[in-house]
């Protein structure tokens, strides 16, 4: 199974890798060496006991791509690209690794489960302190994490519902990037691509799982991949994959040079987990009996999708984001917030 | 929570059930209290452990639905339309506790995580035996059952694989009906007909919550259900669930006279899972964060309806199986068995 | 070809023909048998031409299905399902005569042509007077029709641009039942229903057309019909055909006994003409290049489909409609109109 | 509406022009200013009438993209892309024009009218031809070419049964780089990249007309861009119109590296056709009455594209192509040639 996720991926037909700097690469083969020997074998595992696997997250300390295109705060600064690859190794194996790290797409979650878009006033509070404070503060007075039970999801991610009751953050918390509604708008559009790049990763994954399966399987005394059924789900599955890998590329650069809108995010966003969706629903077909089990990878994939589709903005949110930016007319009415909430 | 599903539920907007008997609407309405009484309230704590209340089952025990229309061995007859709803009543709440009585469906589900749609001849004496000879026989020498872990669906429902390695099934313990495979074809075909219903019920139960969350949660100020995109998706669900409650009581209908074909009842499953399929997925979106939530019923039935429409034939099978009958044209090479193996 | 029409079509695969009375069954016979001999040798010169076969219509004339269930004005009286089927087996040659038969829906049409789904209150006064007004008056002074041409679909309709410049109505050619505005939505829902039979019977006919072509045409040395991904296409669209007539079916009795809603019709317009459009679509493709030749009557079919969905109500408005009855909130403003109006 | 096509394109939301080369560009600008001038005012009238407008093809003479990257026969070399590129912005306003420029697809969609995509060893004589002999041997004995009648799309294209009886082709009118039979289906790709960009073209023309209607054009008050479903149909067509272009985009890339395979370039016209076709329809729905006029462009669009969806293989014969590829299997049997019929 190793070198099925390293070495050529049946998923990358288009041989989309040469689009990529030799950095952006090789950051792509150590998570994918991490991922393949390190989380792999363990995932059914806590995916069915809903468990966070704590001791595999320093195995990405080095690699720098945590805090993305961000400048200070110790960060080792990485291409838009590059942090979105990162990503999308990593969900190739699973996505709850990777939204962890997500931090600004993790805090959304967060949010949403309270709130869905709707994001309040007061919410903005923690939004501009740092993320770790969630933790740090646990025993701040007004602070209360109520971890949320019962997922058929993203079982892996530890979410939680918190709520605040006059809580005080001190100035030290605040992140000093973060000092008005657009910051927050940028942070958000930034995460975006990245939950795009984590739903590319995860239908590569399937495509790759997929692809061998099909042709290893019998029925009828034919391996599965000789019915043209079969072969006709394959060929969407990897167009989907080629033209959202392509589509996420482009997102990146716009990113890179500056010109990316909130609009190129949201429906960047939305198109490319849509497609995800679709990918992964068909490699569940394709799975059949097997589509149920963890152990096959597609299964994990099929749930931990939907709330990929759903977090950062619902495809509809995003649609309507864009909408707006395309038409330069509203069709709902967006969130108001008072300036001195980000004093 | 209670009345909303024994009562005027907003999934039977065409009042469809003004095509049911009296006894059918009773032996509806009985289930459904059972159901919302007993089971609901347990159903997300039993998935979450992946285990199968026991103690539910007898409560049914007086309805006489379950052998569905076959004479003798102590059933009480009743319809096949009977039947159909109640399967879908209990669905409704709850697909696992269904799949699980019907014995039909549950065998093929064994079956096909072993050889998907591919039943090799071996099998098929346990199939001419009473199911219940399957837990009966646990010590007979050459069975052997593993419990198969790590589903991310019906997770309540105990599948196995069933190994056999020259298991001695007594005369007594074999279905007497059952002594052809054409009989075995009917047999499936009827479990066609019940698994579509278990689809219709997972869709309607669906609905009815969807209905009531869109007008009570708010966001931005407004019921979601103010929202164009969420009426939308409410009505194609609304539309779906009508057209296959329909479509699956002519089935019943062609049954009840005799005029059912294989094609007839494969074509039913196929194209009623399909739209059962896109309804929950509907669903799904309309709850945004909590729809990954088995607290809220949606989540679950997401994931349930995926072995729904993979099982007792998956979508492409049962569609080839009524290509074969319309057109006269075989386009896979169906099992062959030999006449022997029916005695 | 003549027989195919008439005798065991192909699209009643649930022998849904049993649903009818000998009444109904005997119409839709007469009906056939008109549209076979008659119309279908012509069908691909008159589209072409953009014109009407005046000459076809006085064949109809004894029928007596035009007024629907309308009862007075020289109208024989039949029930709604007869008028339903009666359009369903007039569309399944073509859906042009059916649209131009069906008098509310001509004038729909003509309507929406000019505003769309936004009916202004000036609009109305036609509404009421007698339709074959429109002609009688061509002479009146302010009133003016422009023919509109250019059309891709329903070429056989004669549309125009009617323009109303203080229009003099005299009071006998008003429509004594249309008093007011309910009156008025009532007749639209009637035609709501009858356009889904129009496009149930255009799917019919693609569907029977499509199952004789692909078992008659050979590729690669073999019937199209031996193909997999061939047999999935049709067995989509059969499934859905059965499905629709099932839906139109129940939409009948509901309006037979008095309790079709206007959120019914919208909802069943809506739902029907989506699957009849995805189901001529898979007939279009089934047919590769002949199918955009109207010899082949599923080019015409493909293109016709397109102003049956849209028009007495888009996709978009029917289901908003629905959307406000299920969930008692407007998402969009509906038309305003004074009383007056409708004196 | 002139500058609209040239300026700005809505439809360009990634800024994926910034992709070409300034000759691309130039070459792009130069197409479209003799469309928007030449052609868009007369393609309603000839698409009725069912005529080409022969007197437009010398404009486009000096621009040299006819060719592709063919090199020799007096053709100007321009790249992949460039050749690409020109043929979407003809399509953006007719896809017929550019149809009949694109010879190789020409032939193909002569070969499929009578053949499918079973072409036979007697028709490959033509096609080592040069193209144009068709018209040149008109006279030849044993050719004869029958017009087709009667379409639905792609009416500007004048399409002709050709038929063969003994016709000789002197050694002179054959084309020396097709002296295989591999030569050929790399000319087949060659022609695939190019019909996918054709309904790149396509789609563009179809959403840039959109945008700009439904900001025009008002329902209850409102400009339709104002209804949350306008916005979130248009933002699902731009999304798949960025995905497309970049698709394509990297399938010319590959072409002018010579990496790309046959599976590839199958793929790509299946998947951007498949996607094209979605955006288009969605189109022809936010234009309601007017999506049947030719008028408005997108009607026209609507029914050209299917046509291009079939040809160059249908998008079932491109999957199984590229399925082919990337299993090693053969789910279909492909044609057989005898080595001695390219001699």
């Amino acid at each position: 199974m190793s070198l099925h996720y390293i070495q050529h991926a049946a998923s990358d037909y288009y041989q989309l890798d040469d689009l990529l700097t030799p950095e952006e690469k090789n950051l792509r083969h150590q998570i994918g060496e991490i991922m393949v020997e390190e989380v792999a074998p363990i995932m059914a595992e806590y995916w069915e006991k809903a468990e966070f696997p704590h001791h595999v997250i320093p195995k990405f300390g080095g690699l720098g791509f945590a805090g993305g295109p961000i400048q200070g705060y110790g960060c080792k600064t990485v291409t838009t690209t590059a942090c979105a690859v990162a990503y999308a190794e990593i969900a190739r194996v699973d996505p709850s690794i990777g939204s962890s790290i997500l931090v600004h797409s993790c805090l959304a979650t967060l949010l949403i489960a309270q709130h869905g878009s709707e994001k309040q006033k007061q919410n903005y509070i923690p939004l501009l302190a740092r993320l770790d404070m969630i933790s740090t503060c646990k025993g701040a007075p007004g602070l209360r994490v109520a971890k949320i039970e019962n997922k058929v999801a993203l079982r892996i991610v530890q979410n939680g519902d918190v709520m605040f009751d006059n809580v005080f953050v001190p100035d030290e918390d605040k992140l000093p990037s973060l000092t008005s509604f657009q910051g927050f708008v940028e942070a958000l559009s930034f995460a975006r691509i990245m939950v795009a790049w984590v739903s590319i990763g995860v239908a590569m994954g399937v495509y790759d799982l997929c692809n061998r399966y099909v042709t290893e399987r019998k029925q009828f005394g034919v391996p599965l991949a000789a019915f043209q059924l079969t072969q006709a789900k394959l060929v969407r599955m990897l167009g989907n994959i080629q033209a959202m890998f392509l589509t996420g590329w482009r997102l990146c650069k716009l990113h890179e040079s500056g010109k990316m809108t909130t609009g190129h995010a949201s429906m960047g966003k939305a198109w490319i987990t849509l497609r995800a969706r679709e990918t992964v629903a068909l490699g569940r077909e394709l799975l059949g009996g097997n589509g149920i089990l963890t152990d096959f990878l597609v299964a994990k994939a099929f749930c931990d999708m939907e709330p990929i589709y759903s977090y950062e903005g619902t495809y509809e949110i995003n649609c309507l984001i864009t909408g707006r930016e395309i038409t330069g007319i509203a069709s709902f009415k967006p969130p108001t917030l008072k300036k001195r909430s980000f004093l």
